[in-house]
């Protein structure tokens, strides 16, 4: 089950990479179905906001017409910026499940773990579900980023 | 300045508190004026993420076209808490200017800091611009909805 969705959130993060963006996708389920999808679209829709998790949460809030997604799991594929920690701690996600870890940015563990503070919810945390496959479409994308610009100061 | 700034903030905590929302206000400012605006609505909207100063990230996103708050301020009553601090990490926000601590659930010093980690931004933080006000209205909020609580339970 918990590959099964991860698969849905990377099949996200590939939306995101082919516009360009940093690939970062993310489902929230209830019940074992998906209600909720989001994919980082920083740069397209110059919005500051806009990660993979925030979005799937803004939407998950609007169809339970609930600020509690209870019940809810999130399952992204790259590990949670502040930002999208603290979300998860405002809208009390019961489970959180991450593909690959971030030791620049990550707020679950990477850089630090707000989720060891004593805030008011500390949801189940889950790690390394297709670690391989969510790390690698980060890696590659990054890759061709570097090899573009080379490219590209080669022909200025 | 950062008072005249803080008093439209808390003009929109008046707002929320009136909807019986918790009285947290926002404001958001560049070039010496106010760009984007926000208040507490998570009741009323049933959104989690509807606090203050995210809904003024996203306001001043989208109208400044950019996903980088470059050269803004942001002024909020209360201490923000690890979303909004993280989302002022996200766009870059230059300057941010709080009226009352939260030792209970804000990012900036109060349970944490997340200005101290290793991001790659940093905001200049002022604390205490009327202090006392911010304070105050929410003070107020909770003892109010105290005493409603203790009459309901005693006409129940």
């Amino acid at each position: 089950m918990d590959k099964k969705m991860m698969r849905a959130a990377l099949k996200l993060a590939e939306k995101a990479a082919a516009l360009g963006e940093v690939p970062v996708g993310a489902v929230i389920t209830k019940d074992g179905k998906i209600i909720a999808r989001g994919y980082n679209r920083r740069e397209i829709d110059q919005n500051g906001l806009a990660h993979a998790e925030l979005t799937a949460m803004l939407k998950a809030c609007k169809k339970l017409k609930s600020w509690r997604l209870d019940g809810c799991t999130l399952y992204v594929t790259l590990e949670p910026c502040p930002m999208c920690a603290g979300a998860i701690i405002n809208t009390r996600i019961e489970r959180v499940v991450i593909g690959a870890k971030d030791p620049k940015g990550g707020a679950m563990g990477g850089v630090t773990d707000l989720m060891e503070q004593p805030w008011n919810h500390h949801p189940e945390v889950t790690f390394g579900v297709l670690e391989q496959e969510c790390g690698d479409i980060l890696r590659n994308f990054f890759k061709d980023l570097r090899a573009k610009k080379k490219r590209e100061k080669a022909h200025s």
